[in-house]
């Protein structure tokens, strides 16, 4: 493995994105605090598996200096407010219930998938039992719902209606429900050998692509933007999903294990049905040939040696599973943009989506 | 065991109750046929999975003519709406999404609590796996809340406007957080010896308790009626189902295995901190403090013999801990009562909650 940065996914960043961790670290401020109050309102233990889980405390309930993740769906929400001509505050309840709802499936999501470690920690279900990371999902969940509701009461601290809020309940139920389809998508590819770029890329856009495109469209509907508005917001989200998981699956493969904090070869190991690998199989000639025979043998399945995992690595790479990835992250961050065009916003907010973009599309991690 | 027909919850019919059966009948008529085309909608294999924990279909997905449990919360759901001065039919969709989300809490529990059987069939997460019972319990929740936003469209063929719809989802998600807080307290009593009622009951209160006040209420909410009478419907739900609950659990220890489908002397077998159990350790005489030892002591636990766990539902018997519970059902079903008269209704509808209570409080299963 020889990742360095700006090379694993193959895109170069066009201009210095000066402003990203500024935007990443403006949705962090505004949204980790009534995140942690809402999920401190949870009864023992369920609080302390939950704060385990996003990284505010180590496994005995200490404190850390935590890595809560890159924290981008909370950032599209405050810009996503601003789109709509709103302060970023308006989009505070809409940040925090976008990561309710992706920290209720990425705890469920481990324990369904079998996955030990996220972010270079050990997952909930391992450390508290699989009954506890059922629960909290399950909590996390609906305080998603909540949160949203509340922003149209007092206490919510937002000027939304009650119809406001209500469309962003549709707006995250609906995406739940695509992200929920998109995993049992995931799963039932566990039991095939071979699975198309379609099926792939559709299972992507329910596991990814919903998420994202609601955390794009939930702080202008919570400040009241008009249908046209939002549903462009959303399809910026969706193609900026598929952007962010084709890199994903790119680092999945090629990533550097030490700034992935996922296991080295961890996606060809499970013999995960990412892009490249759907892409190379797609291909049809030699290396492609050889690779569907790899990947339908049982002989060996889940105790390959970094050796193997290498080579097949490399026949991904020589059926065009990288290049067409790669390629595909570039059409999909390009066709994200296109969609703000039919969104009236400052000149500054746009920058700022664009700059967010790129930064999805040039990540290490 | 001798439990017979009208004994083992110590409470006698006062009335021929002959309206329940024709209520719990028209609960399922009108809310199975939404319930099966929500359901449908799944993307494969959770459809499948849902079917087969619903009771309409085998394993194989071959139909049956199946016992989809005893259905009084869509049953409640309709005579909510009737409350409000609606037709039946204005409380369809909340019939449909109260099952949902009970539905779910099911599928989660049978995984957490390590259950093999309900309603005399394998749970489904024995029949197709914990990942597929995770899924498709998150995937009914979700569902339960787009229900009650769809009653709010055309498609929804509801009157319900956009603020009741709203309403609803706020009654049934703040429902469903009690109900995962309520399992979160039963999994935390797994790790000790001894309950208080107190926790007992708060804990029943969630389990039970919530899903049932709001099913009491939703099809008020849905047909525009005001806090006050949907605060007593509620009010009415919660003490039914406490009174459910403590039925339940004299139940789960003196029921006939025939009648119940749960295992014979499961409660006893699993050391379940029930009422009975609860009551009886807080009673402090003999048989009491002899019950503490024997749930104290770790040798032979989950291998009690037939005769082992004879005597100790004896010995709760002995320290009154049956009929404690009984009085408690008694107690609870008399307050759900008085509370139906803060609601103006008619004698019909006012008479057929009084049925479904009196129903609940001396059923056998």
């Amino acid at each position: 493995m020889e990742a360095r940065p700006g090379t694993a996914n193959g895109v170069t960043a066009q201009a210095e994105p000066v402003s990203v961790a500024e935007l990443l670290a403006r949705g962090r401020t505004l949204c980790t605090p009534p995140l942690r109050a809402v999920v401190a309102q949870l009864a023992p233990p369920m609080d302390a598996v939950a704060s385990y889980h996003f990284g505010w405390t180590d496994r005995t309930g200490r404190p850390v200096a935590g890595d809560g993740g890159k924290a981008v769906r909370p950032a599209l929400a405050l810009l996503s407010a601003e789109a709509a001509g709103a302060p970023a505050a308006a989009g505070v309840a809409g940040g925090v219930a976008v990561e309710l709802v992706h920290n209720f499936s990425l705890l469920h999501d481990d324990l369904m998938d079998g996955d030990e470690t996220r972010r270079h920690r050990a997952t909930a279900w391992t450390v508290f039992g699989p009954a506890q990371a059922i629960l909290v999902g399950d909590a996390l969940a609906t305080l998603g719902t909540e949160v949203l509701l509340d922003a149209a009461t007092p206490r919510g601290g937002s000027a939304a209606t009650p119809a406001d809020a209500a469309r962003a309940v549709r707006l995250l139920t609906t995406a739940t429900r695509k992200l929920i389809d998109g995993q049992a998508r995931d799963l039932s590819f566990e039991q095939r050998d071979v699975v198309s770029v379609e099926e792939c890329l559709e299972m992507e856009a329910g596991k990814t692509g919903a998420l994202l495109a609601a955390a794009a469209a939930i702080g202008a509907v919570l400040a009241g933007a008009d249908d046209r508005t939002a549903d462009a917001l959303e399809r910026y989200g969706h193609h900026l999903g598929l952007a962010f998981q084709a890199v994903d699956d790119l680092l999945g493969i090629w990533g550097a294990t030490e700034v992935t904090g996922k296991p080295h070869w961890g996606d060809l190991r499970q013999r995960k049905k990412s892009l490249p690998v759907a892409a190379a199989l797609a291909e049809g000639g030699t290396a492609s040939r050889r690779l569907a025979e790899q990947l339908a043998d049982p002989v060996g399945r889940g105790e390959e040696s970094e050796q193997t995992l290498a080579a097949r690595a490399a026949l991904i790479e020589q059926a065009g599973g990288r290049a067409w990835t790669q390629e595909e992250a570039r059409r999909r961050h390009k066709t994200a943009l296109a969609a703000l065009d039919e969104v009236p916003m400052t000149d500054e907010v746009r920058g700022n989506f664009v700059a967010l973009a790129e930064f999805v599309v040039v990540r290490e991690r």
